[in-house]
């Protein structure tokens, strides 16, 4: 039994908690998290830590799965890394995915630990399609095209803005990788929903898009981390073109995000030393049971 | 340059020899065609081989695309692996890849070798996708819809029934993995339909499915190897249920087939001595490119 920790317990971290229970071939160990607002099951309280460094002191960890939101996992990933931790996270600022990866790629060696960053549905999952998709036919065109759905980033930022008491950004596909945002707003009082509008159409996280912003009572009411993708590639194999490929995914985000951490967590023992995206693991080793089996039943 | 040998130049090799061309990374300084039917471009002339065995002699190959039928295909694999070359097929006896890729990896094992087989689309680059599916909902159904398209096993079945002259079925997709087959057979003069029909429904590639036969007058107007498929699969990430994931195609059947063995032939010489099927290997192997990239591009 692999001895699994979860570093956070948020929405990720709860997800990653039942999918860690449902695997056949882990044991859940430990769980950190320094926050005493968030809840946290009966019986989880005798392997709680609040402080991730300490959670070596539970058993002789083999992996932690890291559910902090992205900007911190980097740090969190080194330092377990260093403690000789394996690591998988689903770190999601795709411009910054090389960098991390070099950086915890020499910490890992160094220490002979092993790390899988951005294994969540995008990056991730959908990540693998792309590349998939790109071997088959490797001249053409691929479109992202995300939601409906929440967008964690562009509520935030939403929800930043002077006068916004509670955010919800949905993103809505256009077409052709192009997205529209609804952002549903609930207001502190004597704000103007004009001036809120102004406000977030000129931030960097919108100002590229046609955005939306419509004023509601109560944004609670409203909240779905239901979420939605559609990958099409047009292109050419060997000298034929018009060869159409196509995935798509109806999800919960949290829940497909844990599962997959789960399922990256299982296959990073089985790799060398070092720091990779999912795009460099064989599929087969997040699957629990033997290859054989495996492989008979699959391919 | 990864020098590549094509052995075999029907559907596949053709468009493996067009694959190859197209390949960055890639030199073709062989193909073996046995037969003198075979038309072969007068620019490869003086490459060819009639016995696939002389390939060495042109060159120090690093890997042979073995575009031969099926059946063909392992005795060919392990002649190759025994002298030392990489190989990569497409064998899609669905029932035997474990049994073959046991006995390939061993041969590759002694000999030092590398060797993928079942590299076309199903099995092959679907068979990641189903595995991709299992990874994200470990519970649930998962169900692959063929066509609509031709199937060359039917067809070659229908085509050996007595009084049949030529033969084409389609598969049609009739839902939850259940296939319906439109035969349409040219027949020899004198012989009745009704008689090729009720041959055909007992042939045990059509007896479990329903079938239906067609008569008519040129099979050669009819010929497209356009295919598709669709895959879904209906399950539980974490705790959550009803995660919806869905993966279609419309391709040219031996054209992709040819793409994913290129990359499969890119990906062989970066393994370890041994046998592999498509979802043990990382995709991103199957690309050319370096990995910063690939990773930038594509995770």
């Amino acid at each position: 039994m692999l001895q699994v920790a979860i570093i956070g317990f948020g929405n990720i971290g709860k997800c990653a908690y039942e999918a860690v229970k449902n695997a056949p071939d882990m044991e859940l160990v430990c769980i950190a998290e320094m926050s005493d607002f968030v809840d946290i099951p009966a019986d989880l309280k005798s392997i709680r830590e609040k402080d991730f460094k300490n959670i070596q002191a539970h058993s002789d960890i083999d992996i932690a799965i890291i559910g902090a939101p992205s900007r911190a996992c980097p740090d969190i990933a080194e330092t377990l890394l260093n403690m000789g931790i394996c690591t998988v996270d689903s770190y999601d600022i795709h411009t910054n995915i090389w960098e991390v990866k070099c950086r915890l790629d020499e910490v890992a060696k160094k220490s002979g630990a092993k790390s899988i960053i951005s294994a969540g549905w995008d990056p991730g999952s959908d990540s693998i399609i792309r590349a998939l998709m790109t071997a088959m036919s490797p001249q053409g065109i691929t479109y992202t095209n995300f939601g409906p759905g929440m967008s964690m980033g562009h509520s935030v930022a939403a929800k930043a803005i002077n006068g916004v008491e509670n955010a919800l950004s949905i993103t809505i596909p256009a077409g052709a990788g192009v997205h529209k945002r609804m952002v549903y707003v609930q207001l502190k009082s004597g704000v103007s929903v004009e001036k809120v509008t102004q406000l977030i159409k000129a931030d960097p996280y919108f100002s590229h898009d046609e955005t939306h912003v419509i004023q509601v009572n109560n944004i609670n009411e409203m909240l779905d981390v239901g979420h939605g993708v559609n990958i099409t590639r047009k292109g050419v194999s060997s000298n034929t073109h018009n060869q159409l490929l196509e995935y798509s995914h109806k999800i919960n985000g949290p829940a497909v995000t844990a599962q997959i951490l789960v399922g990256a967590a299982r296959a990073v023992v089985k790799q060398s030393p070092g720091c990779y995206t999912l795009i460099e693991i064989p599929v087969i080793d997040m699957l629990p049971g033997d290859k054989e089996n495996l492989i008979k039943q699959l391919v």
